[in-house]
């Protein structure tokens, strides 16, 4: 009955960016503006730290709902970006499950706005197709709480695990011996209790607190 | 062990609004009463935008529970309109249930007030009779907090949907390309922040912010 | 997949009240006391309208935990009282499953203080031996709402529902033609929005407001 | 030591809004975007329905912040409107003080987006010049509640009077028998408890529950 | 620059309460409704106690601001009891103003709903006439926080001063030696914590837990 | 018109501890109960600490109010302890006024259960005799946050000053070398995240980490 | 369909406590401080006082983590203690499980920092493993409530019980009468309204309310 | 009787920073610490955008407090910094006072950890040698908010006015014409609203929405 351990692995997962737009951001009200935003870019440089491949996508983008917003664009330059013509599910658009299918991963980590359509769509979409479906649920966001609850349960009933951009990059690292300075420098940017952390260490060892850039 | 994705079809769906009367409405008190007058009344529209088969009923008009609010009396003037004269669950009104096969459709759009009896009864009957339920959890309203996460407890446990009006209509229209005035009419009309991006993006385009009325 | 349909029948339904002890009552914080006390004894009304046995048990009423509300002992004068000499768990006292046997009664509606210990230690194990057990979640209290959360998590998990008293009464009365007067009073003497819907109405048609008091 | 009781004139008194911009209002947090548009249309409302001088002022219209909301535009059609070419706050602005003080009016009822700027700074200075300040709290919007709480501490301070939408009404209107039905039609297009009162009232009377629109 | 502390004296003082009508109620949602109803029965129950001149007005009972609750209207039989023709502020009526001060009394109690207009009003005004003011501001109820804080910040720019009923009871009663028993009884019947150490304690001693009724 | 800076000293403050009885302590619901005690013990510790007389006073102890908490009695075995026979201001009673006369000390530092009434009422008589009062906001406990909020504009108003008892100890101590480990040992033992720095700074140190107890 | 009820048995239960870091501690904000601290110190003394094989883990001691709280290294002198030089997952490492597994038991009573890291990832492995796993969810805690909710969801649905310390204590004891001294000091200790009723209680029958220390 | 409007005036205003320190952050919890790290930032960006004199202080950084936050000092390389040997309160040291009083300004801009102790302190110790108090409380944090309103209502007594930064920002800047570019810099920094108001507005003029770094 119970659901089976399936671990990210970062050799077969992908990460999906979903309608992250500068018009559908004043949309989201389940979070404060300054926690949303670093929780998507948090998002953003777990999965380049992680080398992940990863996908973004728009809908309508010259209309009211916004361009991306740069900083997105920016970190990826390379990735497949595709702006969907019309198609609110982003799974209806052959090209992005093209772009998806091309990475040959199977754990799909996916966030986007808003939870209950951009996101809850194409992972109920994916799950029908055999993928795994993580939701980083603090990187998607939406109208209000209820609506988040709501999303959360249809997701769930699919069998998306809940996740967050932390527990993500925690469980792909899986073993801080990897690279300990390039996982503190995500966190040090990104938490910042976990920096406070840092420099007071840092101040006492006689090191710098202030951590690399991700690449 | 998941759930499969079931998608609202629009040509396979109906709207079952249960006990939105002027008395019963002054019980609810998980959401804020503008919020949830709009969200009833954007319910309405889209029920009517998408030309959904609709069915009204009540219970006891003619009692302290009132009668049902104009609006959607004025909206539904050919809808199936059944007041009930004793069940509490509308699911055990002979009328209500032809009514609701009489469609045709197999999967219920179903709202009312009050959230673990108006709509949980029936919900619960319409699954054991093999419909699917798509409960719009942001056009059912209750007394508080607890109660609404109790009656989502048990009718999720029964196998069904939680939805909000917004990811309904998102589903249900699939692409923008179907007709993206009358969607964004529908989105401005209920939606303070998605007007307000309109409204900005017509000033600079030229063209007239505000949206036709939802027929 | 989905749980079937059990309906609250009053041929088949009993109620178990756990442990509301004066001294334990201090203890729940989940609920603003005027309404957690308010819920309680809408219950017992109920309880006593549709004449459902009613099996009251205590944890130790005689040291700091304190003797039984006394509105529930002189509500169920004939009822099974069992004061349990030191079962934590109500279903571990040999008198109390003896009582809840006698009924002969398959459904079990259960509220007590605290909800993780006093409700859902008897709901497990009421499950384990085949009865269905519904919690009244609003007559039930504990410290806090994560407390509460969590313990509705298990229960949930091993099959029970969890429901509100006016829930319960509203399934398990089915039709107000039944006794609409009955089950007026029960709604007026208990729910205060519900009173003045009922006040106001009657002024216009010049009968009495308030309600007869529950048998 | 006590503030002697002013109260709001209807031949003394003028509706100053600040700021009410497309753009703008993405900024506000401190309300739900449903009850916030409601409320600053009842504003509007009632500023029309007591012909009560009114003026419009907006900061960088065709820059990110967005034009006046339509509707604003559209009640007040012959309204002074000044769009300011800079300043911050609207006071700074010759035109706006010269339209304030053209109305004669010592009583001034405000409202607008961001409150501790677009309200706070022209209450001070307002009430610097003499002018006696009431702030429609909740047709006035921030980014949260900490913000909201420093604002309205400095204008009372300096002497504002807080108040909402609804107050001001009531105060302006002193007396339901100057006009029942206008009144009735402003309470029950903007509050939707007060509404459902009258459809229930109105049903059994057997007169038309929806009122009028407001001139 | 402090304001002297001024005590509620029960000769000196008389008992206002405004507008506490079954439909205006359903506009109150500052409160819990169990928790609200408690509150103004408390109120009423304490003014029938310490025997204070006490005075009942409505505004327009037979419209839908319905009639006074029934409670208060059997607990003041005698009673001044001013139906209002037309006159929002309660001190606007000249009936009500010779009512309250027939009674000689300088210290008004005030309470009433909504709060910003059916208590503030009146309680500017008879600050105005040099009257002391004591806000029962849990027996006075509004549309939501911000409008009850915003009248509160008007209520004290003027003067008055905010209590709660159990701080009103103290601080009339002054020493429990007066009535042990009858104090006891007002406060274990609207006080459920207060209530059950009544009762474990009575336990203990072999008394009656249930207090005697509030003549 | 500004209140002029009155600073806490060691030699001129006493502390006042009304009422904190075993009974009284379950009405306290406007703090989480772990950290009520926590800040009741942290003002003890402090007072003794500082060494500022002391005075313990309870009313009707071998009531349902129940006894003082016994780690307040443990805590000042010398101090002045007055049961109170009846008087529900504190104020009332001549004992206690002469204690706290007999102190020398005109800035009383004042808390107790509830705030409304056993903290509000001693703190307007005092301030009435020429008395400072500072009141401990976060050792003072009542029902609920509304009433929390008027008895704060009450005792405000009337001049007093809000604390809390981490305010207090620093405005006492003035300068960390006075006594660097004692200071340290108050904090670590009554606030966690501070005593989880003091835990980190040691270990690099290499000292130790768990503070000296407070005499 | 149900998941049957697996009830703790102390002969079968061990307790993992999983990087409760000074550091790390910093990073929690779902919980009041205080009331973290006496959760997480309370499952330890309910460890202790069930003399269940308690093993303790901790990632990175000498780093920005920080050292363990020192209480719970003095609380177990002799449990096995597993500084992880690296691995995220406690279960990663060799040592930790094989110390889980010496201990002979099924039931892992699990607690942890952060929740959706430190517990969820082990909890995961242990259930994969054939563990029965209980999250003590009050000793447990992270960012903030979004996160524990997804790590909730994503532990429930692997079949995880969610508990607290007072759940897990009372489900270990299941008899009074095994030790009610005992217990009644773990309770008092650890919940300061029980701790109040037994000083009440113990008043009145002339005992000692000061319960003895936990072993 | 009103307090006469003090405006902010760039070349009278200074900034005093107090305490932001990596040890005393963890302390924070009135804010989510993302908000409250952008804020503080913001707070920086301001004074060195408009060129204000700022001074930094900090207490026993090389104790469990920790270090100065680096950006601050980088932020502030030729800044006065006063790392005080023990004075709690700022202004008990005589550099801190000397430096302030070295700006010749009279409007002290003040924000730091925490609010209680490190702001309100220093101010009331200025307002009483004449200094204008403005208090930033959106870059001032404390352990909750109860102690954040009792310090709020401690120096809005003495005469502080409370602000926040973006207030700050604006009062400061009068007119958008002295420098549009920077002004939006700022924003688009530390609003994500606003920012992406800029990134829309900017796609459809084809401008960068980049902002300049703030200098």
């Amino acid at each position: 009955m119970n659901k089976p351990y399936s671990r990210l692995d970062r050799d077969n997962a992908a990460v999906l960016l979903v309608d992250h737009q500068a018009g559908l951001l004043s949309l989201v009200r389940d979070f404060n503006p300054d926690q949303f935003k670093n929780n998507v870019l948090a998002l953003a440089d777990l999965a380049a730290y992680f080398k992940l491949p990863t996908i973004l996508t728009t809908s309508f983008e010259d209309g009211p709902n916004g361009p991306l917003v740069p900083e997105l664009k920016e970190k990826f330059p390379k990735a497949p970006f595709i702006p969907r013509p019309g198609q609110i599910n982003a799974w209806d658009n052959e090209d992005f499950v093209k772009a998806v299918k091309a990475t040959g991963r199977k754990q799909l980590i996916l966030a986007g706005v808003v939870t209950e359509v951009c996101v809850a769509f194409p992972a109920l979409s994916a799950i029908a197709e055999g993928f795994e479906v993580f939701v980083v649920t603090d990187a998607s966001g939406t109208f209000n709480e209820i609506t988040r609850d709501a999303s959360w349960s249809r997701m769930t009933q699919a069998g998306a695990q809940l996740m967050t951009w932390f527990g993500v990059a925690c469980e792909l690292h899986r073993d801080w011996r990897r690279d300990v300075e390039g996982l503190a420098a995500l966190f040090s940017n990104h938490i910042p209790d976990y920096r406070n952390l840092i420099t007071s260490y840092s101040l006492m060892k006689g090191t710098n607190p202030l951590p690399k850039a991700v690449p």
